[in-house]
């Protein structure tokens, strides 16, 4: 857990926000960010909490004053998180989700924003369609729900592409792919700053050059401002 | 004219987009970024255009598909617009305004988006509240109304939380000032990316310390992108 500061990435982009990441997930992308929160050989890093302990240091860091709380992994729909919604709603919070959306929770009716971000072939996951459908149903009509596709090269797009077309109804949201995602342990990791704004000027020219004039192409804000650190 | 290429601000940021720049402004801010649509100096650079030329080129610019509009300028709200966003709707394309809020139009009433940008301390303007009230009253409920503040030092921070205190309902999207704003003729200005990326984590710390949850920080994404190039 840590913040509050702003969102990086996608609809929230630009709004302070506390995260809270879970352990655990049922995928393993080759180009993962946040692996330190995903194989369990990293376990040992990670920190047991109950929905009240979760709660009371989301109080703590953000001063007794509402936010929103952007709950992340992993994939936190592996866990369940239903009673930290309902705590934080009491006192005025809000919760967006961001899942890939291989797993449905009937929680997920609770949440504020529901950020779906199926993934791309790039990862090497399969996309289960029916999943993603499911989670979609879960949600129902309270959270604002979004897609956001994070793009690496011309087979990524088209499959963005394609998750907009079956769902387009959806606000798509596209994010080029960090090439050189953090190392555990590193604090401080390199980070290729020329090759991050070229990758998202050539999908600022694809989707404009396409005429994809509904969706928004956003970079990882908090990778141009703060390179690969972590808790920031 | 130019684009389509995405908003890189506010509200709307990384949504593709066709700018229509109008030329002529009522403030003389000493940081304008768009000295070469304000200063009558300039003017030889200018294209007198009626609306139905304008809507042509913005047609031309995205091949007949339908996308969002940003009129800027200069004050964009001293043009008469009317006749443009009229043809424009009839064919499904959307329309954003940016404006200091210091003239207030009838026509603000058929705007998609009407992003208020009131000028803080540093630019030296003096803010006209009851036409900053005007405006918001011309528009009225059709257009997503928002508030943009660029602040450069505490003084502008101040004033920020006056601006939204004044107005409690509207979302405020906050920006870093640039310092090195572009001068005319240059193509392609010299950009600190380094001071950039230092005040806008200036500005996170400080919205985040003061637990201002619902403000967005946001920067200027074509400049980390671009530089300070035009037309892009």
């Amino acid at each position: 857990m840590f913040g509050p500061t702003i969102q990086g990435e996608g609809v929230l982009i630009g709004l302070p926000t506390v995260f809270v990441r879970t352990g655990g997930c049922d995928y393993r992308c080759p180009w993962c960010d946040s692996l330190h929160a995903v194989d369990s050989r990293y376990r040992d890093d990670w920190t047991p909490m109950t929905p009240q302990a979760v709660w009371e240091e989301v109080k703590r860091l953000s001063g007794g004053v509402p936010l929103t709380v952007s709950l992340s992994g992993g994939n936190p729909a592996i866990q369940p998180l239903g009673e930290l919604i309902r705590l934080g709603h009491r006192d005025g919070y809000r919760f967006a989700l961001e899942t890939q959306g291989s797993v449905s929770k009937d929680w997920f009716a609770d949440l504020d924003v529901l950020v779906l971000s199926p993934k791309p072939p790039s990862s090497g996951m399969a996309t289960d369609w029916a999943q993603l459908a499911n989670c979609l149903e879960a949600a129902g009509a309270r959270p604002q729900t979004v897609l956001k596709i994070v793009v690496f090269d011309a087979a990524d797009y088209a499959y963005a592409r394609d998750v907009a077309a079956r769902h387009p109804h959806l606000p798509v949201y596209l994010q080029p792919g960090n090439h050189m995602p953090p190392d555990r342990g590193e604090v401080d990791a390199g980070i290729d700053m020329d090759g991050i704004a070229d990758r998202m000027r050539w999908l600022v020219e694809t989707v404009t050059q396409d005429r994809w004039f509904t969706a928004r192409v956003l970079p990882q804000l908090h990778v141009l401002l703060w390179g690969n650190r972590r808790g920031v």
